[in-house]
C-alpha cells in the first residue's frame, strides 16, 4: 500500500509539482463534501487543478495506474458523490475559478468548473444579463458541482433545472483526452447527445473543465404571493389551481413545522397556526397580473390568509425567510435531509406519508420545497445525543424514498445519488436500465476509475 | 443471400404473422423517408409493428440473426436517416399511434411513436392543453420520429426543442429487452440521462415505444409583427434588438429570393423590393406589449416597414405564408433543401456566405429559417433535367456545411445526420469524441444492428 502511494505521490509531483500531495494534514478538509450521515473513505493524493493540463495529468497518471478519481468543486454537495474513496486522488477543481467569456450578443458565458455560481450570476448581471439556475447554495456553489450534481433551485418552477441552461462542455476523459461536446448554437442534433449525459453523471464518466452556459435577458421585478392555508392538502390544491392560471418564477412550500422553527430563528411573524404556506412569485411584464390571478386562486381554494406585495424588498423578505427553512430546521438539532421528488398532483398523498414516517419514527419531520416541481426536502430533526435516534432518523427516511417510489416519483430531485441515495438505486432504475447505465459508464471509463460505485 | 432473407422472413411470420413481409411490392413505399438526392438500399423484410411485444419480437429475431434494422414513423425525415439499408428490415411503427393517456393534472400526454404530432396537439387542446414542438411537418410527422430526430419548428425561439418536452420514454433495446428512461416528475437525477441520450440518436440506439410528453396550458392568443428590411444583415440586426427586448414565440426570418416565391405562390402581396423580411409573434399575457416593443425595435434599426396586428386571423395568414416558403421554392424546381445553424450574432455572414455559395455554382438560393436560433435552411433550387446542375447543387450544398463550420456553427440543426450529412460528421465532431459516441452505441447496440451507419 506504501508502494503505491509513493510511487503515485512521485508520479503526480513529477507531472504537477506543489499541485500534487499525499501529506494527511493537507488532504483533511477535502475528503467530505456537505452531506451528514455518509461515509468517506482515505485519499491516497489530493490534487488542486488550476488548469486542463493539470487535470488531463491527473487522469493521464491515474489510468496508468488505476487509480479512482473524485472530483470536487466547492464541496457543498449533498449526496456524498465528493467524499474520498480509500486509496484515491481527490482532484479539486475549485482554483478553476475564471470566468473565460461573457458573449453579450449570443448571451453564453464561458467558465471553468470552479467558478462560483452567485460569482458568475454577478457577471452576468454586471452586462444586464442573467444566469438563472439558483440552488439553494448559490453562494457558495460552483458550476462544475452544479453541472455534475443537474443541480435544481427555486427558479425551476418556470426555467428548469442546470441541464436546461448548458449550451458546450469541455470535458477530460478517464485517460486523459479532452472532448468537447455540444454547440454555441441553440440547436444543434449532430451525433449523440454528450452534453446532457455529463450532465448530473457525478463525476462518473469525465471531468468538466470547461462550461458553455445560456443567459438570459434579466426580467422585471418580481411581484410577491404569500398565502396560509388550514393543511397542506389544500396548499397544492392551490398549486395545481395556480399551475393551470399562471407561470410563476417561485412556487415553494413550508408545513407547519417549518414555518414554527422559521418564525423562531427569524421572528418574521408567519401565521404558526397555519397548516401550510405557500411563497409564490411572478416575473416579467406580467408579473402584477400573474400574481393576482395566483392569490386569486389560492383564495379560491380556501386560503386562510393571502398576502400581495410589488414591493421588492418585502418580496425578498419572504424569499429570505424560505431561504431560512434548513437552517431554521437545523438549528433544532441534528438533521437529515432528503430530496424527493413526486409528479404534483401526488404531492399530498406524499405529505401525508412524511406524516406517516415521522410517526412511527418519532421524529420531527420538516417539509419545505418546491412545490412547482413536485419536488420536497423532508428535513428530519433528531437528537444526536439520544441512544437510538440516528437509528429511528434513518428508518424515517427509508420510509420517505420508499413513498416517493411507490407514488411514481424520483428518490433525487436534485441533491444527486452520491453515496446518500445509493442504496436505493437498484428500486429506482430497473436492473436492465442499470446495466445499459453502468456499459455506458465504461464506454467512458473502461478502467472504472472515475468516482466508481457512484452515481449509477 | 436467398437463404438468409428465406429464413429471416420465416423467422419474423413465425413470431409476427401478417405483420411480417418479405414481398417487395409491399416493401416499395417503405424504403426511403422524404430526403431528396439520398441513397436507399433494397430491405430484405418489412414489420409493420402495433405493439411493444411486436417491437420486441422484431429485434430480438434480428439480434439472433444479426440483420441491421432501420426503424421509421411516419417517414417524413428530411436526412435519409430512416432510409432502407441493404439486408435490412424496416420496422415500421407507424401502426403504435395511440394515443395512450393524457393526464390534465400532471399535465403530460403518454404516446405511441406512431402518433401523428398535430394529433397530439389536437387532442391536448381538446383538454385546455397544449402541446408544444411544432416541426413544419406537424400535420404528418410522427412523435417518435420527432424524438429520433429531436425535432425543431418555428416555437423553438421561446419553448425549446421536442427533447426539452419529454419526460420519460419506453425502448425496445438492440437484443429485444425493454427499458424505461425518464421519470414523469419535473426533476429527476437518479443515474444517467438516457431519456436525451436517446434523443436525437436517429434509431442508432433503440426503438422508442412509448413516451410521456409534457403538456403546457394553452397561450392566450399570439399578436404579430412583420418588419421589411433592406437587406439581411439589417433584419438580422433586429433579431439581435427584439431578443434584448422580448421573448417573442416565433422569430422568422425570410430573404429576398424567398419572399419572391411566396409572393408568386401565394398572391399574399408582400414587399418584393425588400432585402429580408422577419415575422415576430409574441405570446401570452404580455404579448400585445412585447409586439409593440418588438416593432419599435425593428423600427429603431431601420426597417422600411413595420406591420403590426393583434388579430389571429391575420396573425395565421402570415404565418401561414411562412410556412409556404418550402413549397413556394419547390414550385421554382428541384431543392436541394439544406438545415445549418450559427450563433445569432454570425448569421449576417452565414447569410452573406449563402450568396457567395449561389453565384460561385450558378444556382439559386432561398434562405429562410429560425433566426431566433441561428437555424436557417438555405433551400438550393436548380433543374434537374440540366446537365451538371445536380452537380452545382451539391457543390453550393457542401460550401454553405462547410461555412457554418467555420462560423462556429452545427451541420443540423434539426432535420438530423441520417445520411445527407454523414460526410460532414468528421468535421463537425472530433475523433476523440467520434470514438466516444460509437462506444456508447456499442454499449446500447454490441451487433451494431441499429442503423448502423448513421446518425454519428
Amino acid at each position: 500500500m506504501t508502494t503505491t502511494v509513493d510511487m503515485l505521490g512521485a508520479r503526480l509531483r513529477e507531472v504537477l509539482g506543489e499541485k500534487a500531495t499525499t501529506d494527511p494534514d493537507r488532504m483533511g478538509s477535502y475528503t467530505r463534501d456537505q452531506s451528514l450521515l455518509t461515509t468517506a473513505g482515505v485519499p491516497a493524493a489530493l490534487v488542486k487543478a488550476t488548469s486542463v493540463d493539470d487535470v488531463a495529468a491527473t487522469m493521464t497518471v491515474a489510468h496508468e495506474l488505476s487509480i479512482p478519481v473524485v472530483t470536487r468543486g466547492a464541496g457543498t454537495g449533498l449526496a456524498g458523490a465528493a467524499n474520498a474513496l480509500d486509496g484515491c486522488i481527490v482532484l479539486s477543481v475549485a482554483g478553476m475559478n475564471r470566468i473565460l467569456d461573457i458573449d453579450a450578443a449570443a448571451r453564453t458565458a464561458t467558465v471553468e468548473p470552479g467558478v462560483i455560481n452567485g460569482d458568475l450570476a454577478e457577471a452576468a448581471r454586471a452586462q444586464g444579463l442573467w444566469y438563472v439556475p439558483d440552488p439553494g447554495s448559490r453562494a457558495i456553489s460552483s458550476i462544475g458541482g452544479n453541472l455534475a450534481t443537474n443541480a435544481g433551485g427555486i427558479c425551476c418552477a418556470k426555467y428548469g433545472v442546470t441541464g436546461d441552461h448548458v449550451a458546450a462542455l469541455t470535458a477530460v476523459l478517464a485517460d486523459g483526452r479532452v472532448i468537447r461536446t455540444g454547440a454555441k448554437t441553440r440547436k444543434n442534433v449532430a451525433g449523440l447527445d454528450l452534453t446532457h449525459l455529463l450532465v448530473g453523471s457525478e463525476g462518473t464518466l469525465a471531468v468538466i473543465v470547461e462550461a458553455t452556459m445560456r443567459l438570459r435577458t434579466a426580467p422585471t421585478a418580481a411581484t410577491t404571493v404569500v398565502a396560509f392555508f388550514d393543511s397542506a392538502e389544500k396548499a397544492i390544491e392551490a398549486v395545481l389551481a395556480v399551475a393551470a392560471v399562471a407561470e410563476p418564477c417561485q412556487l415553494e412550500l413550508m408545513d407547519a413545522v417549518t414555518i414554527d422553527a422559521v418564525n423562531r430563528f427569524t421572528r418574521m411573524g408567519l401565521d404558526e397556526s397555519a397548516g401550510a404556506m405557500l411563497l409564490i412569485q411572478c416575473d416579467g411584464r406580467s408579473a402584477v397580473q400573474e400574481a393576482a390571478d395566483c392569490a386569486a386562486a389560492c383564495t379560491r381554494v380556501g386560503a386562510t390568509e393571502v398576502f400581495h406585495t410589488d414591493d421588492p424588498e418585502e418580496g425578498d423578505a419572504f424569499t429570505a425567510a424560505r431561504r431560512m427553512a434548513l437552517p431554521a430546521l437545523e438549528a433544532m438539532g441534528t438533521v437529515l435531509l432528503d430530496d424527493v421528488a413526486v409528479p404534483v398532483p401526488a404531492l399530498p398523498r406524499m405529505l401525508e406519508r412524511i406524516q406517516d414516517a415521522a410517526e412511527r419514527h418519532s421524529v420531527t419531520i420538516g417539509t419545505f420545497g418546491h412545490a412547482a416541481d413536485g419536488n420536497l426536502h423532508p428535513t428530519i430533526v433528531f437528537d444526536a445525543g439520544e441512544l437510538g435516534a440516528q437509528d429511528r432518523a434513518r428508518g424515517a427516511f427509508d420510509d420517505i424514498v420508499h413513498a416517493a417510489l411507490e407514488l411514481d416519483g424520483t428518490i433525487s430531485g436534485e441533491h444527486g445519488i452520491g453515496v446518500l441515495k445509493a442504496p436505493y438505486m437498484s428500486d429506482m432504475i430497473g436492473s436492465v436500465e442499470r446495466e445499459l447505465m453502468l456499459s455506458v459508464k465504461a464506454a467512458f471509463d473502461p478502467r472504472n476509475i472515475l468516482n466508481p460505485g457512484r452515481g449509477i
